[in-house]
């Protein structure tokens, strides 16, 4: 996930309560170079989806008949590069910290920047993400491993649920892993539920096998966690979905944000959205 | 907004409580022929805006940038007429009980039923409505007229605000006014707030003129409804404002749902969806 070691000098703690300017500001300058968690918390951050303009209209579809994996926070006009409702001083072609470029269903490289590749008929989705609950878990005490341990992310898988198509757009579920304490299963799960632009409640509670995951160490993204005992694993819906789609329906063109490297809107988060 | 006179035998009564699918299949089959307040209570009804697919993709956006007018419930597959999320058994070219059909924005048609006009090309969206909350309203005692008066129906007014444009589609805000009596107006404002697919929380309370409406008996669709002593004028977005934008913009064809005869769709209304 580390494309470029982050500067020991510069802590998280230090960006946790910033604005989402600043944020934007120090991975666009590269003084931020790892992963989104916890940054600038209680601010939508987003998933970032490009795709030509000829597949724009089959892809918000997709987003629509897949809610809970992909919902909208934004969409640019064609060759625009500035999101207007989720942040409009910002540039979705320097703004996040690494972007995966895919040709025909495969990744063929990782670039710092999407100045060079933008064109006329580019547009950029943003549908919400997990790590936008951040805030809201710190507050509640739920205790997730990434929140805790710096080395920790969630770990994401493509799940046996198939997607509803769109056009060109089909693929399975991909859930993110977040292993919880028993105890704590009912308040997370009522939790998220009241935010239905973060993914809302989980898909699945418990065994992986039920949605087509034999081995929790075999991650499709993001790093494994190991379930401790009185824990259960959880899975909720991911915005990795778009990349999985990508993959496999074999589309000729589609950028997105590297896994993690996030986004990072001026929406604020709040319950029912 | 009758084109056809309701049929006497046929008691509005006798539809509030009906399933959606066959308060549509009453409308289908010309059995229903008035406007559908208060029918199938508790589920979305829908604003129906048809375009051709070259536009699909400006309407959609500029649906997102005034979610407080066109919250969307639904869009289909070019040239499909089934909505599969908000009516997967329904057909949009006859389950409304009149069209309006505009053209190089100007209405040039109402009619009953869309097969001889549907192309491949169309794309037909659904986006939430006022009437979608008659039973939230009836089950908290608020007594609209439009609840209480057979003959009565919300007014609509195209008001000052401007709508943010998306692509070729731009134009006024149009507004619907509820005479809200006085001490009914912080519940009413907290209970339509929960709503957000149903237009949410009202846009305005009081003062027309801080609007730019005029005359409250100059509706530019719906019925006039007086403002009684101790009652306060209040007004919500609403999904006209689709039919506004094609009227300000002049696309080449839009067509819609007549105002007042909504699409029924199967879905429940539920708070903060």
């Amino acid at each position: 996930m580390n494309a470029v070691a982050q500067p020991a000098a510069v802590s998280r703690a230090a960006f946790e309560h910033a604005p989402p300017r600043e944020v934007r500001r120090a991975i666009r300058e590269g003084e931020w170079r790892t992963n989104t968690k916890r940054l600038a918390l209680g601010h939508h951050q987003a998933n970032v989806t490009i795709v030509p303009e000829r597949h724009a209209f089959d892809f918000v579809r997709f987003c629509m008949r897949n809610p809970k994996a992909l919902p909208l926070l934004d969409v640019t006009d064609p060759g625009d590069p500035v999101p207007c409702r989720a942040a409009p001083d910002a540039d979705v072609r320097t703004d996040c910290g690494e972007y995966c470029l895919m040709r025909e269903g495969k990744v063929v490289e990782r670039v710092a920047d999407l100045r060079s590749l933008w064109r006329p008929d580019h547009v950029a989705f943003f549908t919400g993400c997990n790590l936008s609950l951040d805030r809201a878990m710190l507050e509640a005490g739920i205790p997730l491993p990434h929140l805790v341990d710096e080395q920790a992310f969630p770990g994401q898988f493509r799940a046996s649920i198939q997607c509803v198509p769109a056009g060109v757009f089909r693929g399975p579920l991909v859930v993110s892993l977040r292993p919880i304490r028993n105890d704590l299963l009912v308040p997370v799960i009522e939790l998220t539920g009241r935010y239905a632009l973060s993914h809302g409640a989980p898909v699945h509670v418990g065994d992986p096998a039920a949605i087509g995951i034999d081995d929790l160490s075999k991650v499709d993204w993001g790093r494994p966690n190991a379930i401790p005992p009185g824990h259960t694993p959880v899975f909720w819906a991911c915005g990795i979905t778009a990349q999985a789609a990508a993959l496999a329906c074999g589309i000729p063109e589609m950028i997105t944000h590297a896994p993690g490297r996030m986004f990072v809107t001026d929406l604020v988060v709040t319950p029912s959205q």
